[in-house]
């Protein structure tokens, strides 16, 4: 996004992978210690990139130089610019789907399950706002519903129509409605948050930004799987679990 | 995407701008109608390449290439490839703007004016791809929502709201959930299209690529927007207009 503005650049340039990818593996021999260490530099800077750009705009050349790795040493780690994208994404998809399940796994509610999960991740991507671009620019494309993440979406869709709690005519448009509203307020967010010098009053009418967000796109994503407006509203100002 | 199968390549090659970008200018003089077909044939190169590829991934070479005029020739229509590709983006958005109101121009019901243009957005996406894709590959972006798009749909859910019959925390909330879920619709559809050889059981059994997808998803932006089930899946199947 070329109007990004320097507050929300400076921000993004102080995130980094959350701590699975940067495990600190102590009792390693330092050969292997500090290969792991490059590699995990090349994926910090890889994802904060390609987050930005899309992986079409990102040279190896750009991730080593913001890795500050040697051009050559990028191949004893990843074949290819599309390998590390790989890893990346990957990685990103499957830890938040390991978060998810943590977070979710001592609710019973279907309803319930879905809304701290939209919750979740909508503030997690204004946390965040690199991971939010990496998830909306990926998230619709052919292998992520693969991966875990769309797997246990599927998971709980089923497990909502089975139990009545959802109305929809099936478990694919369920999975439509949830992540098409999620990647839409993630969107509407980022860019929002990114063109504040340009409409505050806009902002302030859209409600974006706000800390009810969150909750209020949760109750509409309730709503689209056949919930009712109160009890949607009830369920997404829940307290958040964990 | 680079699993496209073949067919679907062989699909978009064929695509084409649609008539407004093309309109043939009869009685210029022979050098400004050049000048124009040039235009138009850098116009439809560039958005079939970006649409594919997304516009990092296209050098203005491979625009001049696809469009067989030489490369400094560019220059003389448009300042650099981002240029090119506002233009491009711009145009397909506001025509589809305009289609839109054509479409919608009687009917009074918002319900009805959402379910129509649900529909009509994903049978266009389905008939042509590259359309499609560019669609949800800008739609979250930060022009697109400026633009006549995202100005009618803020107008139609005002007017939803107004008459209440939609029921939603904000307008802005109801435009996120009706452009989410139709992206995330075209996405599915797009991505199972290209996986089709891998699992025709699964795209059955999801329901994709039939002929009623359409119907059904109009009917869950609807009930996202808080119209009842039962009038949701009425007005989704009523007869298109025009």
């Amino acid at each position: 996004m070329p109007d990004t503005p320097n507050s929300r650049a400076t921000r993004q340039r102080t995130q980094k992978l959350p701590a699975p990818a940067r495990a600190t593996e102590e009792h390693q021999p330092r050969g292997a210690r500090r290969k792991r260490e490059t590699r995990t530099r090349l994926l910090d800077a890889a994802f904060r990139l390609m987050a930005e750009k899309g992986m079409g705009s990102v040279a190896i050349t750009d991730i080593t130089e913001a890795a500050d790795v040697g051009f050559g040493s990028f191949y004893n780690h990843f074949e290819s610019k599309e390998a590390i994208f790989a890893a990346l994404v990957e990685w990103v998809f499957e830890e938040f789907a390991d978060t998810l399940d943590r977070l979710a796994s001592g609710l019973s509610d279907p309803a319930e399950v879905v809304a701290v999960c939209v919750r979740h991740t909508l503030m997690r991507a204004r946390r965040e706002p690199v991971w939010g671009q990496l998830l909306i620019r990926e998230g619709f494309s052919v292998h992520a519903l693969n991966w875990g993440l769309g797997q246990r979406l599927l998971r709980d869709s089923q497990s909502g129509i089975s139990a009545k709690r959802f109305v929809v005519p099936d478990h694919f448009l369920c999975l439509i409605s949830v992540t098409g509203i999620i990647f839409a307020a993630i969107a509407a967010e980022l860019h929002f948050s990114a063109s504040v010098t340009r409409g505050v009053q806009r902002q302030k009418a859209s409600g974006l930004g706000e800390q009810n967000f969150a909750e209020r796109a949760a109750a509409v994503v309730l709503q689209a799987l056949g919930v009712k407006r109160a009890e949607a509203e009830r369920i997404a100002q829940l307290p958040l679990p964990g």
